[in-house]
């Protein structure tokens, strides 16, 4: 094994407006409370017997692996919404799955829509689903926008 | 360092419809045997002395280096090709260099691109190719569908 | 923790033409100096008391956090420029904040644009500037050229 495997997660999101589109990501980061950490975007398994928790203080600048959706643009008006969801098995020795998903749409919409692809996911690995979890949020962009959902790994 | 350097790799490919992109590309995860992971992207070079294994089966949920290419596309008919080429140099204290490609085209043909981009790789480090291993694989999509093709690292 | 944090930190650049423009961004790397190592894109902090050093050579197919700009093209006669800015803290228990940008577009617009963005990225932090360090770099597409500016992180 090259890296630790995360053996708690939890889930944050936010919203920004920004000088530029990476700064209204960077802006959405620190709305999230994970603006100062090094995210690296994984694709997205919750390992079995990961913990849910409440939202740990990360040290800053720590490497922090991540399963995020996020949207940026800069039309004025538009609505930006971003979701991610976490599908949990009933068998408990068995992987969760994130799925992620964002679009210029309203957030009920996105966030089904992430709850839906979950839910297909682990149908496809025949494990019947003890609960999903999924937090969406949206914002209206007044001039650069973002909006940014994650499930965040530590340990 | 910051993280382990990786002592074994192996190729794996995979494919898939799927609900959604995001589901057709967790699809072609799973049919290439490691949807159950989380997967990091890097950029591409095998470390000197990475033995070539078979097939790991690896823990659920862990953090897994990988180089892939992929390909997801939502028309009907077309073929969608994923290739990875590793080109290994004669010396074998030096890294070898992968190289991934993907396109809406034959299998032969983007396996033979991806092999030529990694033979050119290792020429211009100015380094006797001992040999150049790759794969390659092609799906014709019905809805939704992916090509999956990846060097995975691990120790 | 998951990952080590880093507690070094370099810059580095490169420019390249190539056979495709993965090649071309492989080229632009072995420019750099880092092109026979695994980058994992991270974004984007400077932790607290990561010292800035001359470059390291580092390991061969060491995996290294990485946060980047590229821009690769393949438009004869177009000039591409990539640029990276980290903005430090007065208060050094604070984190520092690297941006990135590329675009087609002269190296002094570029860099010029990118130091904006990391002074605004700060200032959002209500974080006084100790000081704002940058590099850029420009390429003129022959055929088809990239251009890499980067921070790597290290420990």
């Amino acid at each position: 094994m090259i890296f630790k495997t995360p053996t708690k997660h939890f889930f944050v999101f936010g919203t920004s407006e920004g000088y530029t589109m990476l700064n209204a990501f960077d802006g959405a980061l620190l709305d999230a409370g994970i603006g100062n950490t090094n995210l690296v975007k994984m694709s997205s398994i919750v390992p079995p017997h990961c913990k849910l928790v409440d939202h740990i203080k990360l040290p800053q600048g720590s490497l922090v692996p991540v399963a995020y959706a996020s949207i940026c643009q800069a039309e004025p008006g538009v609505t930006l919404s971003a979701a991610v969801a976490a599908a949990y098995p009933e068998d408990e020795s068995q992987a969760g799955l994130i799925m992620e998903y964002s679009a210029p749409a309203r957030k009920d919409i996105v966030e089904k829509h992430v709850r839906a692809m979950a839910e297909k996911g682990l149908e496809r690995r025949n494990l019947k689903i003890k609960e999903i979890r999924s937090i969406a949020v949206q914002t209206i962009v007044e001039s650069i926008g973002a909006a940014f959902a994650a499930v965040v790994l530590w340990d």
